[in-house]
Order: C-alpha cells, then sequence, then structure tokens
C-alpha cells in the first residue's frame, strides 16, 4: 500500500483545492433557486470520476435533480463495490451564526468548514480520490467499483429508489459502501452496522361536534385529550417501557450475544449520558441497555400533541378534539406498514366507544437496515480501519433512518457498509459544518484498504 | 296583589323606556375605554333606586369600579333579603354578527335585543321595578331589602368579596336573591339550587433540557408527553370516571333521595342530549345520570394539552416539555384550595422519577354553592314560581361557576337563591344578546310574589 499511501500525500495541496471547489458550490436540493447550482455539482461529480479514471461516466435523468453514475469494471473476478453518496446540501439558515460563509471553505485547525463537508461532499470526494490513486499508481484496482451520487437526498431521494428498482443491472454488487455517517471519534473508530426505521402516524380523537363550556357539559362527556392520554398509556407500559400494541415486536430481530457484547464495548455512562441531555435518569425497555434502547429496539414514541387552550391564562373549554403525532422507530426485520396497520388496530380497538378515532399516515416511512457485523463486507471494513486507525473499530447502531440504506439492500439484495468518516461534532444541518482533515487523510486510506481487504476476502 | 299587578300594567311602556336608557350605555368593564360609561351606568342605577323609593343610596368606591348600594328597612320584624347583579357588561364582539347594534336596543318578535339585556342589566331591573311597585302602591315592602349592584362581574368581581368582608353588617341579610341565570323555559321555570365550583391548574412534565432527535434519543430516555398521559389516566379511572386523587370525594355533600328525585324531573333524553353535541353517547362517573353527572357531581377535565410538534407535517422530535391545563368542577362542600393540594400531591406521586413535574396553580378559582331545596328562601321561590308561571318548578343544578355566589354564602352565611329569569337561548357573552319581554314581566310578578311569600313564611 506504500504506492497508494505516497499518491495521498503527494496530492493533499491539489485534493484539498479540488474539494474546495466542490464545496464552492451552493447545491441546494430544498431551494428551486439553486437548480443551476445543483447542475453545477452533478457536472463537477462527473468530471471527478472522469479524471479518476472511470468509465461510462454519464448523468441519468430523474425527473428531479440527476443521479451520477461511473464505474471501473476491470478486476476480472473480482467482486463488485457499489458506492453510494450525494452531491447536494442542506440550507445553511441561520447564516449569522457561521464563523465563515458556508459556501466559502476555509480551513481552521486541521478542520475544513463548509455547507456539504462532511453531510456529504467531503465523504464522496474520499471515494472518488480513493478509487483514483489505486487506478492512477497501478492502473488497476482490486475490486470493481460502480458510484451512484444523487442529488435529492436532503429532499428524501425522492427518485433514488425508483431508478435503483428500474437498474438493478446496471447497479448490481456485491456489497454497497456508504460514507454519509461519522465515526464515534478519531482515538474511537466505529463502523455503524444498522439503523432503525421509522413509521410516523397522527391520530385524532373526536368526542364532541364543537368545544364546550366545561361547566355546562363537563362529567357528561367524553374529553377527548382525557381519551388521547388513555391510548397512548395503552401503546406503552409505564412501568416496562415495552410497546403494547400486540404484534409489534413478532419480526424483530433479536440482538445476538456477539452484538449485545460488541454494543457493550461501546464507552458509555448512564448518568453522564442523561446528564448532557438534562435529564434525570435514562428510562427505557426493561432488560436492556441504553446503548440498546436508543439503537438496537424498536420504540413508541409521542412527537407532539395538542387539543383545546394551549394559550396563556384559563379557559373552562371540554375539547371537542385532540391530536398526537406518534411515531415508531423499527429494527430489522420491522415492516413499517404492518406495523403502522398493527397500531391502527390496536388504538381501534383499546378507543372507547364514546369518541370517534381517526388515524393518519404520513409517507415518510422507511425500513430498517441490518448488516451482520460477520458478514464479508463489515469484516473488511473493521480490518481496513484496523490498520488505519491502529484499533479495532466499535459496532454500532443508529438510532436514527436512512431510508435509502435499505432500500439499496431490499432491491439489490446485498449488504451495505456504513463506512462513516463524519464526527459527532461535524454540525451537520447547522451552522458551522466541517470535516476534520484527519478524518479526510485517514478515510483515503481506510477506504483503499477496504478494496484490497474486500478483494482479498473474496479470493 | 291585584295592585302590584296592576301597576306593572300601567307602566309596562315606561319600564320598557326606561330600560332602553339602561341597556343604551356601554359599560363595558373589560375595556379601559368605557370608564366613562361605567360611571353612566353606575349613576343611572343610583337614580333608578331613589326612583323606586330606595333609601341611603349611595356609591362606594372599591378601588375598580363602583358598587351601589341601596335599601328599604321599613318591615319592622320581617326578614331582610339582599339583592345582588351588577351593571357592566361583556363586550359585543364581534359586532358584524348583531341584526341591530348591541347598544341601540331593539325589540323584535316579544324580545329585546341588545348586550346586556339579559346580563345583567335587565334582571336587575326587575327588582328595581318590583321594589319599586309596592313603594308606590302600598308605601311599603313585605320584607325589608338590600341592593348591592357591582359594575366588575365581567372582570372576575375582583373587588366585592373584599368589600363584602369589610361591610358585612352593611350588606346584613337573611336570604340573598340573584337573577343572574336562566331558567330552563318559559313552560318549564326552573330554580338554581346548586353551582359548581372551581380549580384550574397547569401541569408541566420536562424530560430533559432540549427538544431531541426522536432517532437518536428515542427509546433511553422518557417522553414527557408520554408521562403526561400517564398522569392524566392515573387522574381519572377509564371505565367508572371516577376521579383517582386520594380524598377528592371526601367533603361531597351526597345528592339526597329527595334531590335526586328532583333531578329525575327534568326532561332529558341523554340520546338526544349527545345528538345535540355531536357525541357518540355520554359518558361520565358511574351510577349516575348525565343531569346529575354534569351539575351535582365534582369532575377532572383536561381543557388544553401541547408538546413537541404541533404544525403541519412530520418532524422527529422527542420533546423535553409537555403541558396540560386541568380543572376540576367542585360540588359543595369541597375546597378548592384543599382539592388544588390534593391534586398537586397525586400528581407528585404518580409520576415516574424520570421526570420534573411542575404544577401552577390560577388564581381564579371559586367555591361551589348550594342551598337546600327545602330551605325558606327556597321555598319562597318554588311557590313565588307556580303562583306565576302555574306550574312547580324544576331544581336544577349548574354545572358551571359563579364564584361571587359562594363568596356571598361563605361571609354572610345565609342561603342563595338563584332565580334567574333568562332563557337558555338568551345569547349570553355572544352577538345579539336578548331577554324575552314575556320573562321580564313573570319576572316582575315573580319577585313580588317572592317578597310576600318569603315574608308569610318567616312570620
Amino acid at each position: 500500500m506504500n504506492d497508494i499511501a505516497t499518491y495521498f500525500r503527494d496530492h493533499r495541496d491539489a485534493h484539498l483545492e479540488e474539494l474546495v471547489s466542490f464545496l464552492r458550490i451552493p447545491s441546494i436540493s430544498t431551494d428551486e433557486q439553486h437548480k443551476h447550482d445543483i447542475e453545477h455539482a452533478a457536472e463537477f461529480v462527473g468530471d471527478a470520476l472522469r479524471a479518476a479514471g472511470l468509465e461510462n461516466v454519464r448523468r441519468y435523468e430523474t425527473g428531479g435533480h440527476p443521479l451520477v453514475y461511473g464505474e471501473w469494471l476491470g478486476a476480472k473476478g473480482a467482486p463488485t463495490v457499489l458506492i453510494y453518496g450525494h452531491y447536494d446540501v442542506q440550507p445553511p439558515d441561520p447564516l449569522e451564526l457561521w464563523i465563515t460563509p458556508p459556501f466559502e471553505p476555509t480551513v481552521r485547525e486541521g478542520r475544513i468548514f463548509a455547507r456539504g463537508a462532511a453531510d456529504d461532499k467531503g465523504q464522496v470526494f474520499i471515494h472518488v480520490k480513493a478509487v483514483e490513486a489505486f487506478l492512477k499508481t497501478r492502473g488497476s484496482l482490486p475490486v470493481n467499483v460502480k458510484f451512484i451520487i444523487e442529488g435529492e437526498e436532503e429532499v428524501g431521494s425522492t427518485h433514488l429508489a425508483d431508478f435503483v428498482r428500474k437498474n438493478r443491472k446496471l447497479l448490481s454488487c456485491d456489497v454497497i459502501l456508504i460514507s454519509d455517517t461519522h465515526m464515534m471519534g478519531v482515538k474511537t473508530p466505529s463502523i455503524t452496522y444498522g439503523l432503525r426505521g421509522l413509521t410516523y402516524l397522527e391520530v385524532t380523537v373526536t368526542a364532541a361536534k364543537t368545544d364546550m363550556h366545561s361547566g355546562t357539559f363537563g362529567g357528561g362527556v367524553a374529553n377527548p385529550i382525557q381519551v388521547l392520554a388513555e391510548i397512548l398509556v395503552g401503546c406503552k407500559d409505564p412501568k416496562t417501557g415495552k410497546v403494547r400494541i400486540p404484534g409489534f415486536y413478532d419480526d424483530v430481530v433479536p440482538l445476538s450475544k456477539k452484538e449485545r457484547a460488541e454494543l457493550a464495548k461501546i464507552p458509555h455512562n448512564d448518568r453522564e449520558w442523561a446528564k448532557s441531555i438534562g435529564a434525570v435518569k435514562p428510562f427505557g425497555e426493561k432488560g436492556y441497555t441504553t446503548i440498546e434502547r436508543t439503537g438496537a429496539r424498536p420504540t413508541f414514541e409521542v412527537n407532539g400533541i395538542w387539543g383545546g387552550h394551549t394559550g396563556p391564562g384559563v379557559k373552562t373549554v371540554l375539547p371537542a378534539q385532540a391530536h398526537a403525532k406518534v411515531s415508531m422507530r423499527l429494527v430489522a426485520n420491522q415492516d413499517p406498514s404492518k406495523i403502522a396497520k398493527l397500531f391502527a388496530q390496536h388504538v381501534k380497538k383499546i378507543a372507547p366507544d364514546t369518541v370517534r378515532t381517526e388515524i393518519k399516515l404520513y409517507d415518510n416511512n422507511g425500513y430498517p437496515a441490518l448488516t451482520p457485523i460477520d458478514s464479508p463486507g463489515m469484516r473488511a471494513a473493521a480490518d481496513a480501519i484496523k490498520m488505519v486507525y491502529g484499533k479495532a473499530p466499535f459496532f454500532t447502531r443508529e438510532g436514527g433512518s436512512i431510508p435509502v440504506v435499505a432500500d439499496f439492500q431490499q432491491l439489490l439484495k446485498v449488504d451495505a457498509v456504513l463506512l462513516g468518516f463524519g464526527l459527532p461534532d461535524d454540525n451537520l444541518h447547522a451552522p458551522n459544518e466541517k470535516l476534520d482533515l484527519i478524518q479526510f487523510e485517514k478515510g483515503l486510506e481506510t477506504v483503499a484498504a477496504f478494496f484490497e481487504r474486500y478483494a482479498e476476502m473474496s479470493r
């Protein structure tokens, strides 16, 4: 690997300069006014892939922002790695909180500050340059690679799943490699092997046709807020923290002994964790640790509630309606649609016959994702990290959801490796987003090492 | 009574004209801009009392709007009736919904439309003119009377209790007569013998110092909305509708057999009642009828709830706080302060140790009021109604609260008779407030008959 490491070292300044050019493009996908910048960013990615030595580089129209594709398939008999990332970024507001402007990338104390530095331009760039290093130095890669870089991640990857569905052959591969997450720290490298899914619903309880006087009618008719409270309690056990929806846990892949051992290695202190969020103490499903509860177990959470008089002072109203937004974070192999249905059935069953209930399903649901920690891709990634960082990575499961990961896995029937080089303090979606340059450099080496290890394992 | 009836008949037009003058004054107590009109209305009341033949008519300054007092104490050995009412009115908004302007009293189809027609100027006027009829016709009344007419009822009777406390001797009496409520109908006359009290509080549940991401933290820490739901369910039994706060029912005066029999006479159909408010069916405390539940039994109601994301769409937030406004309607002899304390203790007890709870007591609490239906005042009022309306009244308990009634009762240690001549469709606090002129006329006769019957009973 000396030749590859040398290439990275020799091109450090050039790479940084190129990355700065990429980060200068305000490719904000949520804002129609930046359509031209989106085009510009897509073009930049295509040019970078071509310059790296990739073949069949082209853009695909999606109906929204274009996808950029590129491949190098010269490693006969070797496995194929599909690299996914995105060139679009979040809006930079509030602008006044940025120390240096979001689209004027600036290096301070070994970090590059700019919108998109970590999410996800900087990480996409790592892959491009890792591939380039092999092709420029050796003329070949140990594995076949395909890039699919989208421009709609920050608007929910609107057209990606459909594209994948229609282009399974083009995207066929042995493993998907994604660098769009973070690791725990430079000295505590980690790999994410699971993501939670999500289903999000709204419940409305109607007790009467209009708000009523609580003196005149109070005591004689169901209070919709009270009934909503009963429904919520009927969905989660106050003592055990278990979700009470029948069938909710049926499809959950249980945590293996090995996984629990890996998760237990993650440095964590309940008291400090609670203190950091200003909580009295942790609370969650009985029989699981906080790490497991927030990453590896499904949840039922109320995200919002409203009804009756919510302004200042006193209003003696007996409201007609009450509403709650609830969501359930899901783990493999729970199916969001099935869980949503079980929830709706349960609510209908436990709601008293004194009210009407209505359940609205929001359509931005997502499947959970799980890549076994002993799968070839995971082992190759862990080995690569160990080589570059000098220590074995922690295996983590993220509590949040990245629906495209599950979409890829389900449609292409392969594992996804989430090899993120961001750090927890990268200010994603916030002012002063940054990428640590040490992580950029280690990222290049880790991805290069991954290609080699993954090829070796497949021999 | 023929002379009195004749007086009413002969002065019908003159009375109506005077009432119109009274109703023309926009004595809106909530609005500083109407200070002059308040003064004007107080003066009008004083003049009317003087003209009626009352003595010692004077105004008392309160720190707010003035009280007007007048008396006639010439009935040696006879009991004293204290008449309470108010000359201030609610604001008239929304103006555009009035068919004729709120302060241009207009008679249509036997009703006089104006702000204050029923609440309470028209009803105050009934008492003034009933007294006048006796004094002008006979030169005396069968009872002693004292008037105390305030100008702050619509702003919570801010200074009244304090005035009563400091002037117990001035206001000493045998019974308090108040016409500031309504009866069921012209053909179904009724007397209110009980009012509910009220205590109103706000509960805040805090689980963390800021809102959190429901993916990253969900499942690991208490959800304040979920905990608030648990607290609400812990305060009222979903099955029996009983309030679960220990000690809540301890001081409740049980409904007597006679009362339940009286309440059962009131025409009521559960299905129609539910239909009228758009409810599927009634719901309330097990073992009681809807009439009892809404008037004669205490309640626990959530008046408002809010927390987390309450706007449109999806936000995967795990909120830091949740809030609810709750109130309890109380019946004799529950003490609002004691009940508020019991509630606060109960919440602290049932809330899990994973959150902080905070309870705020609003200061507009009120004691319940109850006047036994076989007390002399009640019997006199019932007889008077029977004489004038030709049928015995229904005895009702109102679910709402009129705190001054309890204040008077507690401070003066006498019963209050709520002899209301309004009707349920009088549009109180709403556009097109009105008073039926038939009720105005029957009111005059009923009050006159009450004076006679009450005097007879005390002999």
